[in-house]
């Protein structure tokens, strides 16, 4: 275990050389960052060796010097992995302690490592190796996401279901054809992450605090050390940017936005009143009270995390606002959204991803909603149209059929015949036929729709898609 | 140290009966609110404690069980404050931790206590009672600022600072009356939050899962035990609403939006073109990279605070969108932001009271930009109306002598008196002599202004009122 | 027709004095709010009046002149409100082309009146003057809500309905209880709006554009010519305020946030799957492609409009943030969202009351609804509990049945008695009685809970009460 | 004039037949979108004639019919254009009444216009084209205003200004570098339209009201018509994404907070206590009290109109919150946020690009500023550091020099040398020579730092870029 460091005098601030009062022990604990910026420490760690690189390269630190700067630190970042760090509230960051802890462990020589940068382009550079690897995990589990839900489509892809507008019965349509209108959504969400990483993928170390550094410090081998595409273009842009994490909390966003309609859909299904769906008693939680009571508590739980992935839009949002260039100390509360995205995202994703393959689709229910043949309305016209009357003709024709159908208390297609013609000579017979839900997705011509040739062959283009992703990703 | 709980088998949870899977573990780690529920316990085992007493009031418990559990539970508080207490993920929450140890604790006795009750309205219970707490010792620290503020203007009473309007010198004032106009909004705050307690202070519990109870539960009695003004009327109301929450988190973010102005108006006038303050050592910051800097990084950090506090007014009333009636599980999401904001404002508020008394106004830096004379124009409109000049025509007069001013860049009164002469007759030599900030806030004569008297009256009324309040809350 | 008035050269403007520049007229386009703050006209004439009236009162104007003003704008109050005023846009605002339209008509005097005033206080005013209002009136619509509900309640006040919590059975409750969880939110809304009129009723005129006036206004005068409690006791803190803003549309947000819950409910309510109601045809709208759609736009639309009423918030505390003391261009900004979460909200109660008399509840439907006996599983606990079991032991063994009921695929009392027995001796052949929604209600013993004696007191209690309001605000 | 079209009878809804009663016609008047949704009306007839051409080509409509039908609709829009449309709010929309108009006009064949649609995919279509050409424009935008602070920072490359952290003085910069940093931010805002507009342009048309359609459209023509890349893949998806809206309200809000620093940036900049620029007379205005103000409102609003940005996007994520497949009501408010955003921008943009040139540099009070040599600190350091110190040990001792100064109220080169050396030997009188803001800034080595040539490279790269650009969208 690690011995415990001394002291906490104002001279062992890093920055106390103009400070005669010492800080004030409230203050320390108000602007330390270390709980949340802690979860930085590999990537600090990483951007400080390639540092150490740069300035052997450049001369300012002898090789001897960076080699042995960078083995303290990887010490430091074994140290930290393991949990024995000894980390020091007064030292204000995560940057600070692991430089104190690099001067105790390698002497003078940890003094030489901050020369040419600021905490400023430090955290920017730490913040963007943070984001940059959490875009990759976050497109992984979008996904594995989506493989769950296209499976599940496979598996149920004879499966219909009442279609919704406005909640109320619509059209038929395929379960799958409606599951994979969520994997669309989905990758939507994925491509807009992919398109940040551009803006994210580039190297902010050598802005120092605002101005750049005295020193001609070779910024594009940091950037190629560390796997960068390109160096920030201008030292104080470098240091007041927090666009990307704006974005990526913006993305986040209708990420949760789409997971709470998803969960919105299940809920209802699984609602006794619909029963169109079952799902396992294992991500299903009870009543403290009422013992009869299996609740979708997960779907619920993810649907509420929209809260707090639209709270943080704003959060970091209203940080940013009207800041005067260049850096303030508002900015370090960026983090703290930021993280909580991340974590949302991916507890939301995993737990979700999980979930999908237990929903069962509960036939018997089904069968009996599709009984409600109103939903053969819009067929109707369709029929209607072929005869060669006029669309909205014969949209308000197939009105006043409802409403008889209506009047009367039964179905459509319960509609003798004779009341049919007395509406118009067009009706015969026939129409009556037009009653089944297969009959009317099998219907369906137009691309994109729920046809079930389109939706198997939807169902092949994603799953070859997804797997082709998957190998790219994580080849064996 | 207590000795693990063992196990972790459906059958254990509470609501287990009808459940044939297990639990997913990965629905364990994400539903449990253990976390952020924790701090309510004390809080639960007080109601539990009134919930217990009252069934043996009514019969359902024997005094004797009603006490053994009252014991129970007590034994298991004082375990939590030691820190000695078995929190267990799979009991989901701290209620189920609490009835689980109870029964380890007092054997079957402990199955009776959740009788007439559900969740949904214990914790209803719990966050009122935690929520009157807050409200409490926020308004404590209001007072704390408010007192801090009112010091710092009693101390300074005869300093001017120029008044801004738009950011561009207006008129002079008191930096006594800018410091009130604070305490003023700090009071409104603090009005908000005592009017909330109303609807705060009202008794849930008995509203059971939704519908109420079988058993006829003395709620009266709990609410009297518990210090509640009354109970609640609607059951299905009781366990449906967090108003009182969404009503505090927006209370909080208008506290966070008065400190955020404050802490504006302090940067600005310790950055070194204003330099009309300075502020401790104790309470800056310095920088990694350059040796000249004291920053003021508490208050960019209060300021930068609005984020979170806005955020979460945003996160909550996202969470509670749409909900239907009654509990959903989304509502588990209400405790983050409303922790969140209770703490950021307990913190923002004490380091700044903490702060404020440390402000030393430069008198040297002031009396400079007070020589700016373009701050007396609006005296010098109020002698023309005076002297009979409609205000209309002076301001145009006065707007006239500024412009010439602009031009010859002299200031106000240093316009030779023939160029004066030159833009009406109504000026003459006197007006030369309305000139010193002084003069100008002693000039004012309208009720609220920043007339010495004025501020000085009230200066009064703020410390005899706040020691009054201070009195009436920390009795001797 | 109103004679044009002329030109618009710089020294037109009423602060043109000195500006040597004209004002570029894409800025005027950009800077002017009279679109947004031409409903404040009437507001800004009355408060005119008073400031005239006592700038008379303290001899600045004489009585005469005060007359002529007087009669001058209301004469151009009756030209706004007749529509017939020339809004000139390069006037900026409602209170320039107010008073350049009343030198036109009274001439010189008319410069006079904003002796003592400045637009920052003056639109202060108006503002609060128009808050006031609109409180009132959206407090009566609030209780035009309350009583349509609480008759929708008395009107069905034997219908039963499935309870649910997590949008699953929970307990049979009644209808009119669930309305009336409605009446007690809405009764909260209220009182937040009462509430906030003490802090809005506070009058500012006289603060000048920051610092107070040389001059000894009345101010008490003013506050009593129109209406108000008091005066402002800080200058600065006079115009630098929008707390009165931000109240107002947080708990306009809180109001929306009912309405969507209520609106969700009886958009649940009226999808086929649940057909608890149906709404009359005038308050539905239909597809212009589905012949069978009836689709309730109306409570979509209303639970839509949380989005605006929740944006206005972010918009109005956004603007507010950081900015310094004391009037900022920025505050320009914070009509548009709160005039808008005014009419929202005026819209949204107005429809809404007209719905709510049009909804029938639909017995059949209901009566096969609550066919589930699953509802009755919290009685059998009940039953189990009085028997003499402890609660959690009941829970379990209900649980137990429940278990076995959805094996077999049966209800709770479709269970033979032998099954119930090898689960429990406890059990005897009279649990199978538990079985009607209707007992279960009747069962309920605790305050505030579903039982019918209980909810028709609530009823008489809420007709009382609202009547009694209603007389109140519109005495005969 | 148009004559005005007769009654609003139930039965001339388009979707009417099913119902018996009217609207009432509050219902309408609540329910209507016609005043937001009338500028989609040049894309709703754009679309409905590329639907007819389709409709003639796979033979539901004749060539003849389809020219009549097209005829008709262009017929509509050049009388939309001109004014003289005849709107009415009982037909709902912009799409009810061009269809009714386009009825009244053609004759029976409009009646077959609908076939294969739904509003619900129409407005999808109409949505996507107003974007498609909004992204275009304020692009278009972006650039002119990155042009005017181009040409700003070029017309002022020698102007070097105090750098700020904190808003405390950091290092000396060059204005230009300060200005560019701009420039990098509203290139990520271009680049992030430019992104988006892959997923907007992409043709919903067909998708009928959720399930596609029985006709065999032929979506991919629509497509080509309209200018789009290709036809979504489900009709589903089509008709339930409002993605597009979300990323074009999320990145504006970013522009916005852009916007807002450098508003603030130039606020701050033209205060009195700061005095480094002026801006003309015809981009500010004045008070109507105080005849020596010359306030930056046009800057303000611009900071201020960042809240309705931020405003609009909570508003439309609390909208799609939540929602069920596919379209529900609510989304009619997605309308209102989007165009807002759209509009605020434009004006912004506008607005500013205009002021931006007439910004001018105070030379003098920059002179002043500069002299305060605690900007050279960090030069010292490196200073130092090329003597050999390491980089902690030269900051502690430069910090214990500006610690001397400050007690003895100096500048650090006023410091005599013996006070230096006294600290450390290794100080000597060579380091005084260390003063000038412009050898700072000419020290400065690293890529993206504010040395001169940098910037002036920097300056060369964007112009050059810039103008391609706008030669690339303005082709002679």
């Amino acid at each position: 275990m690690k011995k415990k460091r001394t002291g906490s005098t104002p001279l062992q601030k890093l920055w106390g050389g103009r400070f005669t009062g010492a800080t004030d022990a409230r203050v320390e604990a108000f602007t330390q960052s270390l709980e949340s910026d802690k979860r930085l420490a590999s990537y600090d760690i990483a951007g400080s060796c390639a540092h150490a690189a740069m300035l052997a390269k450049i001369g300012i630190l002898t090789q001897a010097e960076a080699r042995r700067i960078i083995r303290g630190l990887r010490a430091i970042g074994a140290e930290i992995k393991s949990g024995t760090f000894d980390w020091r509230v007064e030292y204000e960051d995560v940057h600070m302690n692991i430089e104190a802890a690099l001067t105790e462990r390698v002497g003078e020589v940890a003094k030489k490592l901050h020369t040419g940068r600021s905490r400023n382009d430090q955290v920017a550079l730490d913040e963007r190796l943070w984001l940059r690897d959490i875009l990759t995990r976050l497109s992984g589990q979008i996904g594995t996401l989506q493989r769950a839900l296209v499976e599940l489509a496979d598996a149920n892809k004879e499966v219909i279901i009442p279609g919704f507008t406005h909640l109320q019965y619509a059209m038929p349509v395929l379960a799958a054809h409606h599951l994979l209108a969520y994997v669309e959504m989905l990758e939507r969400d994925r491509e807009r992450f992919e398109e940040q990483r551009k803006r994210v993928n580039v190297m902010p170390l050598g802005a120092g605090a605002l101005a750049g550094s005295g020193f001609a410090l070779d910024r594009a081998f940091v950037a190629g050390e560390l796997g960068f595409t390109g160096v920030t273009r201008n030292s104080m842009d470098s240091v007041a940017d927090r666009d990307y994490f704006v974005e990526f909390v913006s993305a986040a966003a209708l990420v949760g936005m789409h997971l709470s309609r998803l969960c919105e859909d299940f809920i209802l299904w699984m609602s006794q009143p619909f029963g169109f769906i079952d799902i396992s008693d294992a991500f299903c939680t009870g009543s403290s009270l009422m013992p009869n009571k299996k609740n979708p508590d997960v779907l619920e739980l993810i649907r509420g995390k929209c809260g707090r992935l639209y709270g943080n839009v704003v959060a970091l949002l209203t940080v940013m606002k009207g800041l005067p260039m260049t850096y303030n100390r508002d900015m370090q509360e960026d983090k703290r959204p930021v993280f909580d995205s991340a974590d949302t995202l991916e507890g939301s994703l995993a737990v979700l991803a999980a979930l999908v393959p237990t929903v069962r689709f509960q036939a018997a229910r089904l069968a009996q909603a599709l009984q409600n043949d109103f939903l053969m309305a819009t067929d109707w016209v369709e029929y209607l149209v072929r005869k060669g009357m006029p669309f909205r003709a014969a949209h308000e024709l197939v009105g006043q059929a409802v409403a008889l159908a209506v009047e009367r208390r039964c179905g459509l297609t319960e509609l003798p015949v004779a009341a049919l013609e007395g509406l118009s000579r067009v009706f015969d017979a026939d129409i009556l036929k037009v009653r089944s839900a297969a009959s009317s997705v099998a219907a369906k011509r137009s691309a994109g729709s729920t046809r079930p040739q389109f939706v198997r062959a939807e169902l092949q283009r994603w799953k070859k898609q997804l797997a082709a992703r998957m190998r790219a990703t994580n080849p064996v």
